[in-house]
């Protein structure tokens, strides 16, 4: 079965909206067992969304539309579809009442404009929006013969089920979820789709797909996997499709099961997990408490950190010491460490995450000290060099990494490399069993 | 001239990721006196990724692509369009030296998969990628006759410019700029039309209709305005159409001109200014530097100021003080001012400030204390509540703020807030001929 989404807007097409909306039902269709093939966006103008009907049907057996509906705007979308589906606006006396409850709760006077509202298509089948003015509309479309397609003007026999929504975002979830979804399982038989994202840190795309090639090739055929990048973050997706008979999750969870054992550390979560957050948890579960000192991702750790709620019960705060006298004066690094290695070494990284710990009083401490550019790198230490140190109860390790030359990417890379540094160390000392 | 966006990507039609791409693509071709006619999302596999571009191509004059491409998955894509345009891959040594430069600056060895990535279509101009592996590519594809149609098996005649670009965003933004905006202007003409952006902080969108509905309803007919609000930001969009005799630039100053009058603590610049670079520059200019302490906002107004290259010129550092153990005993809050009035209280925001002032030694310090949510709301303090201090060479102001309810939004507006305050503070200062 083959589905297609139109949203009908010109915010959309310069670019002052983004098409929330179809990612929004793309992923309530893919949870339920239906597939998204084609996503498009056409002008509000009776030629463009002819035209947008007109392929759509062509290609696909359900057409889901969004937008165009409204007070100020679906004379157009209406009357273009009467002219698409033969059909005429008639007066609908259930959606008349329907807003006048709705403008009587929030105590307006109806307009013209709102009574033209309830003049529906006669051969929809209108479903009710309890958060608007603008009802949906399910419309069928016959298979045309040539002869109707010379009769009628419209050049292709489009065909199938077409359902029209309002754009307003919160209108358009409360009705699809209500009226649409129901309808569309008893309608059409949902496929088996099963989606398990897992979440990586510390490697690059193409080195991670050098190290899982094997894997990969040996996949069951209908498990497919998609590398989903993000600057610091590699997503692997696995799609299972097929009857409930091949058990697509138990599929799914067995190749998930395998990727964990071939790299362990760099697997920090699945699906909507978030780095900071799985970090968070295990300090949590143990009642550990960390602290942070910061040069070059200057305060975007203690950021993440603090993006989760409740991280006030483990993170008791930190240092952003951009001045090296920040850094002797305030985390205690020697003027030694800062004169022999400079600021952006082993040893003053080391001396930072200490320094930190200690006057905080946390059982754990990350710190960070980098070039992230534009300017001040030099050949031994370009631009995109940082070292991070993660100080422990029982000891404390430093590492050396060389990024990119983006500045803001820079940021985002060192601070996910500490915390993943981070949770691997205090997961090597958790039992086993938890890893 | 017709302009259609094609999206491939899986991701996208389950609704995984939300296409930002098209929508930041269209609102920067509009900026630029261009127009999308219709965008498209389609899966990537040959079958889709062929159809689409021939659909699009019977439409459009030219087409932009993005997506399919990176290490692991463009073979297919790039197959399919040698397939389209009737050419072959070949080895591109430019491609390959910059993926070796790229490489050995962050010290990693070329994989075999990077090495295809060198592998371009014989007929394209490519376009270098400075922030990744994939080249874009360039192609242009005649209007096809009858019997090429027929000996081909493509069953359109379909023909314009086609442009290929990576789905990376920070790779498609810096190569669209770069690469294809400066092209696009030379080869078609683009339509007259002005652009200026003027940033507001400080008020909502609704609020600011208010204050500006008597200016607004004034502006000359060739002018449009648009609200572009983001969390703690409103940009107000001007926008001028016309002919060059008809000066839409000096149209759309002089109309800047009367809100910046109308509302000059509000609006902090224009176009691509940031809070955190204009309120560093004014630092900058004046020689003067900055601390930080933080409670709420837990290091993210500190990522914001260190967000700016050669911010280590006047941020001296910051102190994250989530526990209250740290803001005694770092920032020397007083314990009768936490035990009195709580941590989130002018008291403690003031004493905090006034704290980190003396003890990094900077001219100006910031400080910010409130509940960010979702918990640890009273009926006094409910969850959005904020304070924040300004210390300065001679004095200091503490403002009270109440947000909204959203823990990631509260974080954001405290932050910018404190940015526009620090800047009102520091310009009362300048000489009146510079703000």
């Amino acid at each position: 079965m083959i589905i297609e989404l139109i949203s009908i807007g010109d915010e959309l097409l310069i670019g002052q909206v983004v098409n929330t909306n179809a990612a929004w039902m793309a992923e309530e269709l893919n949870r339920n067992g239906f597939r998204v093939h084609q996503m498009t966006v056409v002008a509000d103008t009776r030629e463009h969304i002819l035209k947008g009907l007109e392929e759509a049907g062509n290609r696909a057996d359900l057409v889901l539309v969004t937008g165009g509906l409204g007070p100020t705007k679906d004379d157009i979308t209406k009357l273009t579809l009467c002219e698409f589906f033969r059909t005429k606006l008639i007066f609908n006396e259930d959606a008349f009442r329907d807003i006048e409850t709705l403008f009587a709760r929030r105590g307006y006077a109806v307009t013209e404009l709102n009574r033209k509202q309830a003049e529906l298509p006669e051969a929809c089948i209108s479903l009710p929006n309890r958060m608007g003015t603008a009802r949906g509309m399910w419309l069928e479309k016959e298979r045309g013969t040539k002869e109707k397609e010379k009769e009628s003007g419209i050049p292709h026999p489009a065909s199938g089920t077409f359902i029209f929504l309002p754009g307003v975002p919160f209108e358009l979830k409360d009705m699809f979820t209500r009226e649409v979804l129901p309808r569309l399982r008893e309608r059409f038989t949902p496929g088996t789709v099963y989606h398990k994202t897992i979440l990586t840190q510390g490697i690059g795309e193409s080195f991670l797909a050098e190290i899982l090639r094997e894997w990969e090739d040996r996949l069951p055929a209908n498990i497919r996997l998609a590398y989903l990048p993000q600057p610091g973050i590699v997503r692997l997706r696995l799609t299972a499709t097929g009857s409930h008979d091949d058990h697509p999750e138990e599929l799914v969870s067995a190749e998930a099961e395998k990727l964990r054992r071939l790299i362990p550390d760099l697997i920090f979560g699945y699906d909507d997990d978030t780095l900071e957050g799985v970090t968070g948890q295990l300090l949590k579960e143990m009642g550990k408490t960390l602290s942070v000192a910061e040069s070059c991702t200057g305060g975007y750790l203690s950021h993440l950190i603090t993006s989760v709620p409740g991280s006030s019960e483990y993170f008791k705060g930190s240092v952003v010491a951009y001045d090296n006298r920040v850094k002797e004066k305030f985390l205690h690094v020697t003027s030694e460490a800062l004169e022999q290695h400079g600021a952006v070494s082993e040893q003053v990284v080391k001396e930072m995450a200490l320094g930190i710990r200690k006057k905080f009083h946390t059982d754990y401490a990350v710190a960070t000290s980098g070039i992230a550019g534009p300017s001040g790198g030099t050949p031994e230490k370009p631009v995109g060099t940082a070292w991070i140190a993660v100080a422990s109860p029982t000891g404390i390790l430093a590492n050396h990494y060389l990024f990119g030359d983006n500045r803001e990417r820079n940021i985002r890379r060192t601070a996910l490399q500490a915390l993943n540094l981070l949770r691997n160390l205090i997961r090597s000392f958790t039992p086993l069993g938890n890893t």
